[in-house]
Formats: C-alpha cells, sequence, structure tokens
C-alpha cells in the first residue's frame, strides 16, 4: 500500500514536471518573432542549439556562455549622431548660464547659437571639451540623476521619440533568446560606461556590472565628510577598436563565444571572439534600410563599417541586412 | 471525475514541492556551522533577514544584493607575506636562466641567492621590478597558464599546505550562504585580477567576472596573425585603499550593500558601501589567532588594521575575532 502510494505520487510529480517542460517548449516556439525566415536567424539558432546541446561536441557550459554587444547602432539607432553626443549637447545648454564664458568661447560659442556643426568643427579637441564639460565635474551619483531624468525625457530629434525606443526590437529578443539559454549578456560599448548604466537593465535587461564601456577617471573624496566619487575631466579608457579586447579582458575575463556589432570599431573585439577555441559566432548588424532606419556603411562618419563587412564575408561571419532580416526594427510607440 | 482526478494532481504536486522545499529548508538550518555561536555570526544571520524579507522596511531586490570581499587577510591568509609576492618569487627562480644579467642585478641577485630580505630592501622600486619581471612580457593566455600551474602545485612555506587550502572555511560558508540568498558576490582585492581569476571560480565559487584587482596594461596585438593581449610592465589600476570605491564603481556600477575586509587598505571600501541609503553591512576580519593562524593588527607590515579597527568601534561595524569567532579556521588537509 505505501509503495503503491509512493509510487504514485512520484508518477504525478513526473507528470507535473513534464507538464512544466511541455509549456516552456510550447512558449519558446519563435523566440525571435522580429527576425525573418532566412540565413541570419538560422545561424543564430544553430549556434545556440549547437553550444547547449549537452553531450554535443560544441556544448558549452553555461558559465562560459558570454556573448558581447555593441551597443550604437547594434542595440539602438546612432543616427543622426551619437546619442551621448546629443545628451552633451543638451548638457552644454543646460549648463550655459553658470559658463557666461562659453559665449565666447569655441567650441561652446558656436553651439549655444546652435550651430552643432560649426561647433564640431574644431575636430577631436572640441568634442572633448564638449564631453568633458557635459561628463566631469561632477559625483557619479549626481551624474547617474543627470542621465536618468534626460533619458527619461529627451527626444530623437527625427523620430521625436524617447532615446530608449529607439531601440532594435530583434535585438531585444536575440538578448532574451541567449539569456534563456543560459547565456550571460554584456555590452561592450565604446560610449560612455556611466552613460549606459542608469538605464541598461530596464531597455535591455543588462545589470550594470555587464556594461563595459569608456570612462574618465574618478576620484574618492571625503572632504566633505561623506565618501563620493568625483568625475574628474580625464580619460580613462577609451573602449573602442583595440580597446574592446581589452576591455573585455579587464571586465569580463574570460573570452566570449558570441560577439555582435555593427562598425570597424567592433572588429578587434569579432576577432578576439573568433580566435577562441570551440564553437564561436560572430555576427555584424548591416545598416541597409533607409526607410526604416539608416542606410550607411563603407562611407559613413558614423558606424563606419568597411574592413569589418569584408573579414565577415571572408570568414563567413553573419551580417545582417536590417531592410531584409527584420521584420519589425523598432518596437511600436509605447501609447 | 475529471476535476477530482486534477485536484488530485495538483495536491500531490503541491506535496511534491513541500517535500522539496522541506528538504532544502532542513539543510539550511546552520549555514555557517564553522562560525561559533555569538555577536559576530549574529548579525550576518541579523542582516541577511532584515534584507532578504520581503515585505519588510530593508527589503533589497535581488539585483542589487551586491557583497564585495577583499581576498589577502579575509578570503585567504596573507602571512608570512602576500601569496602573490611568493609566486613572483617563484617565477624569478624560473625565469632566473633566460636573464644571465639578474645575477649581478639587485634585486634579482639577491633573491636569486635566496635572500628574499635584501631582495626586499631595495623598497618599492625593487618590489616593482621583482613584480614586473614575473606578471609582465606575456600573453594574457599565458599568464592564465602559469598562475593554473603554480597554484596546482606550489605549497605554503609555513603549513606546507597548497595555496587554495589556506582559504578560511568560515568565509566560504559565508559566501555560500549570501549567494543561496540572492546576494551577488565579487571580490574587490588590492591583488592582481588575472592573478587571481585563473582559480577564484574553483576555490570561492566567484565566476572571473565577478574579481576586481589590481592590474597591468594589456595591448590588443595582430602582429602573429592571431589576436593576443600582451602584458605591459606598466601599472594600469591599484585597487588598494581609496582605489577600492573606484575599482567598485568602475566594475560593478553599483554600490554594495555588504563589503568585508581585514586592513585598513580596505576602510575605504567600508565606508562607500556603508555610505549607501538603506540597511548596510560592514564587516573586518580581525586576526587574533596566533595558534591556529596569525596574530596582527595595528603595527603589523602586511595587512595593518589600525584606523579601520577604531572606526569600525565608533561606528558598531562587526568585527570578527578569529580565535573567538571561528571554530574551525582553515579546511581539514585533503587526503
Amino acid at each position: 500500500m505505501m509503495k503503491t502510494a509512493r509510487r504514485q505520487t512520484l508518477m504525478v510529480a513526473a507528470l507535473f514536471c513534464a507538464v512544466v517542460f511541455t509549456t516552456t517548449v510550447a512558449k519558446a516556439a519563435d523566440p525571435l518573432p522580429s527576425w525573418n525566415d532566412g540565413a541570419a536567424k538560422q545561424s543564430i539558432v544553430d549556434f545556440v542549439k549547437r553550444v547547449t546541446t549537452r553531450g554535443g561536441k560544441d556544448f558549452v557550459p553555461e558559465p562560459e556562455r558570454i556573448a558581447v554587444f555593441d551597443n550604437d547602432g547594434t542595440l539602438w539607432a546612432e543616427q543622426p549622431m551619437y546619442f551621448q553626443l546629443l545628451f552633451a549637447l543638451d548638457r552644454v545648454k543646460v549648463l550655459a548660464p553658470q559658463h557666461p564664458e562659453w559665449k565666447t568661447t569655441e567650441p561652446f560659442a558656436s553651439l549655444l547659437k546652435g550651430d552643432v556643426k560649426g561647433a564640431l568643427a574644431g575636430g577631436q579637441k572640441a568634442l572633448v571639451e564638449i564631453m568633458m564639460a557635459a561628463h566631469a565635474g561632477m559625483t557619479t551619483q549626481e551624474f547617474e540623476q543627470i542621465v536618468k531624468d534626460w533619458i527619461a525625457t529627451a527626444k530623437h530629434p527625427v523620430s521625436k521619440r524617447p532615446y530608449t525606443e529607439m531601440v532594435y526590437q530583434p535585438m531585444l529578443e536575440l538578448l532574451a533568446y541567449l539569456r534563456a539559454h543560459g547565456f550571460k549578456t554584456f555590452i561592450v560599448s565604446g560610449g560612455g560606461i556611466e552613460f549606459m548604466r542608469p538605464w541598461t537593465e530596464k531597455v535591455y535587461g543588462i545589470p550594470p556590472e555587464q556594461v563595459v564601456g569608456s570612462s574618465i577617471k574618478t576620484k574618492f573624496d571625503m572632504s566633505s565628510g561623506q565618501p563620493v566619487l568625483m568625475r574628474l575631466p580625464e580619460v580613462n579608457f577609451i573602449d573602442d577598436g583595440p580597446g574592446k579586447p581589452v576591455g573585455i579582458n579587464e571586465h569580463i575575463g574570460r573570452r566570449p563565444i558570441a560577439a555582435f556589432g555593427n562598425s570597424d570599431g567592433d572588429l578587434q573585439m569579432l576577432q578576439w571572439t573568433a580566435a577562441g577555441n570551440g564553437a564561436r559566432f560572430c555576427l555584424y548588424v548591416h545598416h541597409t534600410d533607409a526607410e526604416r532606419e539608416w542606410a550607411y556603411d563603407r562611407t559613413s562618419h558614423i558606424g563606419k563599417l568597411d574592413k569589418g563587412l569584408d573579414e565577415a564575408t571572408q570568414r563567413g561571419w553573419t551580417v545582417v541586412d536590417m531592410k531584409k532580416d527584420w521584420k519589425t526594427i523598432f518596437e511600436p510607440a509605447k501609447k
């Protein structure tokens, strides 16, 4: 009697588990609904299957399933200019009353007259001055709040939508799909690490500790009696091009098995990823849709994709043709 | 009939869950068996209960349960000198045949004659030369293998045990206890980030991406046709004292709610942690057991604990008296 009852319990428990399992599988039927069927989508699904099939020759244990994503042009748009630069331009306007000298000093003078092109004509030096004015001289906590306030209210100059709605729906699905298969997803961006962290968890499901980016130096200061980290107008690290593998090594400490980018600035990250042992996946997003997004590649001043496109073709990396491969680009506007 | 069958299934499934739950609770009865009952142990258990009690005023959502641990003297021993320095000394001996000039150049000449004290008499400069000789000039992948080989075979000069057995059993239990309650555990050490990463996952259950430490610069290099990161003889970051909050901010990007250290070099990390809003926990390990470990604090040249001890007392931080609070210090030797 006891034995039978126990057997029944176990059988029903097993049935219960089977039901849960079946439901999960059914739900996962099309994890990438914004991707059109085709080689790009198939290559992703095939790779995930290979590295997650227990006992298969390409199986990768969960802790090693590291996937790295560029941000600008890969997870969200980057036209007509990097969104962080648009943030800096907005910030200079906000700070102008505290800096009367800017009225007669470039690049600020042009900028405050609305002449962005003129301001940026000063090249790298002008750019650094604008970026430092916007990003340094406050505590990390203050800067976090500044970014949070801006991202909650600012609108994209062309679409007039919040910047957090300028993210690519197919990539959001891809992030979720990888995480559902035991991947740990990281951002590895040339953008500012502290410009991204205040919103990446909410928008991408990527927590601050999984964001790698460029940074300025900070300094611990107890002079007010309370410990703060002051943001200094000095470059600490540029997480772009050959800096991306350096940033990956420093922050993650193991080689990714999958890397996603859209420009030559991501090439070394993809090379570094591809050079590891075992199954690897490299993908370039190619901006080919002038109607729904933007079309640019080899000659663009932003997100130039030239060497990377050649290498991707030679090495058989996945190249996403946005126009052809993506059913939806941006999520429908929130009402 | 159908309804009854369904109800039965659900009831048995619920029973199944209850059994699993009860087993888990039973197992967790004393999660810290190597800690003697007392104020230190109680303060840990109380804090964890406060921040994990849903609906309680001190509840902290899981993603924000960040706990940071110093390594040397907090998770493993640091006497008679930092283990990483012992690694460097061993390494210099291995490399000596490739450097005949070391026979007549300090600090190497003294070191190779077995006169460690003489070698280190050259102060900071001598130390940096030894550290760079041992840590730079190879790829990150080569260095990882060097560390793995050393840690697998080297023995502690006093205990004659592998260094990975010089870890504190009560702290291993604490790490596991925190993780079981939704904490993400990080190392934040003055030691080398790439010296720790090859073994922290196995020894502490802390993956490489949750290790923060000091580093030298690396450089991406494709000159051999294969991408490598070369380790350069140049300091990148010193993760000690006021550097610890900087490293925490850079790598983790949010403020920890719990911090564990053993020396004045951890004080700023504890101050930074304590200064956040909501429930916070700071703990110092005080080395008081000359018999089972070592006894040292205010005047020690390694792991000096002076200002930190005063501040801990003033602020009511937990101070672990190793002799009194720890039933076991090291795990029994593996046969």
